[in-house]
């Protein structure tokens, strides 16, 4: 699955202004989008009212003194899938996509999101919003400058704000003469009131032993012995992405939709374990499994999920010093440790020994991708014998696979939604087919299908693209050159800790040739039934360096707006190469 | 000439080893260098006498009230190559290397310097100084930490210090309770006193108008609608690099040994140009040439090169936001500019202009090349007749080859010490020989010369490896792959604005496929009779996106410690590339 990162490649834009400009829709007399210019104003029936909800909100603002405030698209645990208790900005601006900020001002209300969501926009929100396109932190601050007054506050929930995102904005906020203020307690919440969805209660149940790669008490060894090790010698380790606690105590739960992941924090200190959680979701077995019943250092001590801030504010009063990785970790936590007592890193070591698997974990991560690929295969073979047939169309499909899935060994449902996009589809960045609208799969276009499971052992995602008919020289020349980035990139023999960034292009270069491009990541990690976009492995920036153990998908592609796409995906394994000199 | 940035490169270490890990010395009954182990230590002739000028910098740190000094090998413009009279470190430690930190304290002194260098210092340093390997900030400030009591002020000349590099160790001393003091008065010049080479008076010189793109008219009209549209709109442009200056101006002089620059600085603002730089150095028509005479936006004023500090603090009392290049600027003139009215960028408007020749320009560069092309043919035909009779040796090969540099139009010298270097010496990063110690040249093993020269219209830097005997297969294979690594990265097509460090494992991969590797740099950007390693083009992660009109040089190489090293270097140009489909 494409994780498209649409901020890291604007270069891209030079190349490849022709296949990647995003048509703009024809809004004049356009029935299915918002024309806010006309009196009285065009809202389609898909628009969401908002003036209660936004007056609400305003009345919160008044109280709490602030001029303006922030809502991001995040949770307190920075997920890249959120439960639908945190969609607070969608629940407020009508607007559902998954990426996008919102501000509202008194007299004013805007959201800001990327290319891939303008049109969804401008059929969900009503003219209560402005929709801006321009994404950067710097953006949204100058809107923000223009209309807070001077001494005026902006308000923001910080456990929705990373250390890096808060930075951001405060960089920016520098010497401007407004304050941005945390606020705690999140005043959407308190608008949504009883009509917030509650937070999940189901169980969190422990991984068999025969799933996992080592015990939760080796790994809590090897933690605290990184730990004794670091430079600093840190006393405590505060661990906030949900997969991070989930890794390592080996449990899971189903608290986000493809994402088998319970809303938690982790404090792991020289002499204690503290797992902040909903105690009740634990049944008499796994609260034996975890050692609760005594406080020696390798108990496991259960605290309210919600005490989480309180906790490490106490602990933060001792003789310590607290570890925490500042990607995932939010302003929340951060702000009540004092800063001669945090030591910081981009990631935490937990998600840095995550990102390399054991033996047992490479095992079991190939077991599952074996079972994966016998579905994909059944999957290839019912189209061809049915697509011809006229009876298949990219909804049937998406079914028909995630159904196979269903079938498989240690199944667990699907990894993310499956993308099932035919012709012209295929090309759109975030394309998934709906019961009410999809295309038909015929021998006359291209058809592509990337899918994913969540199975005990492991997670996979995969991407094919077919023709059952004959496509023209262009899509051959394309396929075949994202073909050539596949393989010279699954090929490459390269130095140990080599960053993936410098070898990203590999995948590219037979496109580059001919003048082609693609505007998405090359790949990212995946987990042992844990994220399908496991960071901090992959191909960008922000990526560690490459190393014996890891898995990265590798997935180029090429998209030919309004016409077909083509992406051609595979989980690889990072190994040891014999080379000829050393 | 390879750039060598060891520190960009740890994970060499990773995979060649073996071929990296530079010999310890067997120091042990060794003669030419220290031992301070035994008593009386053993010092060998080449080494410095430091005890009178350590005591005398002592005396001056306690009058100041410093427990420790910074000394830094840099001066005041960041410059690569930098003149005897900035030669501090290497005066007050004896150690001679072109790259290396000093620190003193009360009771100990330490110079920290990478890998090609050990032995070097270990040969001239006397044993008032420890050698420390690990070059990084945090180890100097480790050393630093440990040796200053709490409440220690550590002194350092802000005027060796980029803002960046301060802001390094401002990070490092956050809460150690020791206090990093800005001392404008250098120490090391205070005790240096009259023995301190002067600072260089030859002419500054306007280059003629056929050698140059544009007129500094139009560049500073240029540079003032750059900084009109900027988004801060700033009223003052600060540059410090040497070649900003006479690259802006058409100026040229040769105060830096390769480099025809001169000491200077420009603030130019919307209203005025001022140049800061010693008046006495330029002729009557030098100063028509600049329009010395008037006042208005378009006269340049010419200002006491000493007065720079002064100045800019002066301007910045006004109503005033000043621009300045973060890498090239130091924490002297930094520090005098109020937070609220610096603009800041990592490369100054001029440094990204400079890096892109127009037409004229390129046309100019490639002339020089072409010119220097012929000298590299004649001197290899000279050695193809010579070297069979036994009668050139690197040295007399590194004299014939600038001779016949000298003789072509327009030379004005080399543009670095020639690299000429037989058999194993090819494999050590930085050598060069001397009328005392070089190498004959002979039919039984590699050659490699790494030269260029300095032309009115353009800087040129070529790298050629030869044998006339016959090579082995690992040489030829080694060979093979280095060529390859060199016509990969010259022929690639890649959209615009891609960034070098992205490109530049193509010129690796064949070497990876046999697990081999190089430590240094791919290549760098190069002047127009400016430097030969001119920032910020190039393929590290520092460098800047590539763009059409940009010249790089591309060098792969590879080097067989103790046997023989390869390097094959062109300069490349970037060009828009045909391509099929866009």
């Amino acid at each position: 699955m494409a994780q498209v990162h649409w901020r890291c490649y604007p270069w891209l834009v030079l190349l490849c202004a022709c296949a990647w400009s995003y048509p703009q829709p024809g809004y004049h007399g356009r029935e299915d989008v918002r024309n806010c210019s006309t009196n009285p104003p065009h809202l389609p029936v898909t628009a969401v009212n908002t003036t209660v909800q936004l007056a609400a909100l305003r009345q919160q603002m008044q109280a709490w003194n602030l001029t303006a405030y922030i809502i991001p698209d995040t949770d307190a645990h920075m997920s890249e899938y959120i439960g639908k208790h945190d969609e607070r900005r969608a629940w407020i601006s009508g607007f559902t996509g998954t990426a996008g900020t919102a501000v509202v001002s008194m007299g004013k209300a805007a959201v800001w999101t990327d290319s891939r969501y303008w049109t969804q926009a401008e059929r969900q929100m009503d003219c209560n919003w402005e929709l801006h396109k321009e994404v950067s932190v710097s953006s949204i601050v100058a809107w923000i400058l223009a209309e807070v007054p001077a001494g005026g506050h902006v308000g923001f929930d910080p456990f929705l704000f990373s250390v890096d995102s808060w930075d951001d904005y405060n960089v920016e906020f520098h010497n401007s003469n407004r304050h941005l203020v945390s606020v705690t307690t999140n005043l959407v919440d308190l608008v949504w009131g009883s009509e917030r969805p509650p937070m999940p209660s189901q169980p969190i149940y422990a991984l068999p032993k025969e799933f996992t790669g080592s015990t939760w008490q080796e790994k809590v060894t090897t933690v605290r012995s990184y730990m004794q090790n670091h430079t600093m010698a840190p006393t405590g380790l505060l661990l906030s992405a949900l997969d991070e606690t989930a890794w390592l105590f080996n449990l899971r739960s189903s608290d986000i939709p493809y994402n088998p992941f319970f809303y938690s924090y982790t404090l792991l200190t020289d002499s204690s374990i503290r797992l902040f959680v909903n105690k009740s979701r634990f049944s008499p077995e796994t609260l034996q499994y975890l050692n609760t019943n005594c406080t020696t250092p390798m108990c496991v001590q259960l605290e309210d999920y919600s005490q989480i801030r309180e906790s490490v504010k106490a602990y933060a009063l001792g003789n310590v010093t607290i570890l925490t990785g500042l990607s995932y970790t939010t302003y929340g936590l951060y702000e009540v440790i004092p800063k001669e007592k945090v030591v910081t890193s981009t990631y935490s070591p937990v998600m840095l020994m995550k990102a390399v698997k054991n033996s047992k974990e490479q095992a079991l991560l190939k077991a599952s991708h074996v079972r994966d690929a016998v579905v994909v295969i059944q999957y290839l073979v019912w189209l061809e014998k049915n697509v011809p047939k006229g009876t298949v169309d990219e909804f049937s499909g998406a079914e028909h696979i995630d159904e196979l899935r269903r079938n498989e060994n240690f199944s667990s449902g699907p990894s993310f939604e499956t993308i099932s996009a035919s012709g012209l589809n295929a090309a759109l960045a975030h394309y998934s087919p709906t019961k009410e609208l999809h295309r038909k799969l015929s021998s006359d276009e291209m058809y592509l299908v990337d899918s994913g499971g969540q199975y005990w052992d492991g997670t996979t995602d995969i991407t094919r693209t077919v023709h059952w008919g004959t496509p023209t020289a262009f899509q051959k020349e394309a396929y075949t050159r994202v073909l050539m980035g596949n393989i010279d990139l699954s090929r490459l023999i390269f130095p140990a800790a080599t960053s993936g960034r410098n070898v990203d292009a590999f995948a590219r270069r037979a496109l580059w040739e001919i003048g082609l491009n693609y505007g998405h990541g090359t790949g990212h990690g995946i987990g042992n039934f844990l994220c399908v976009h496991e960071w901090p492995v992959g191909f960008q920036s922000n990526n560690i360096a490459m190393a014996k153990g890891m898995f990265t998908s590798i997935e180029p592609g090429y998209y030919q707006d309004g016409e077909f796409g083509i992406r051609l995906e595979d989980v690889a394994l990072v190994v040891e190469a014999k080379t000829k000199m050393n």
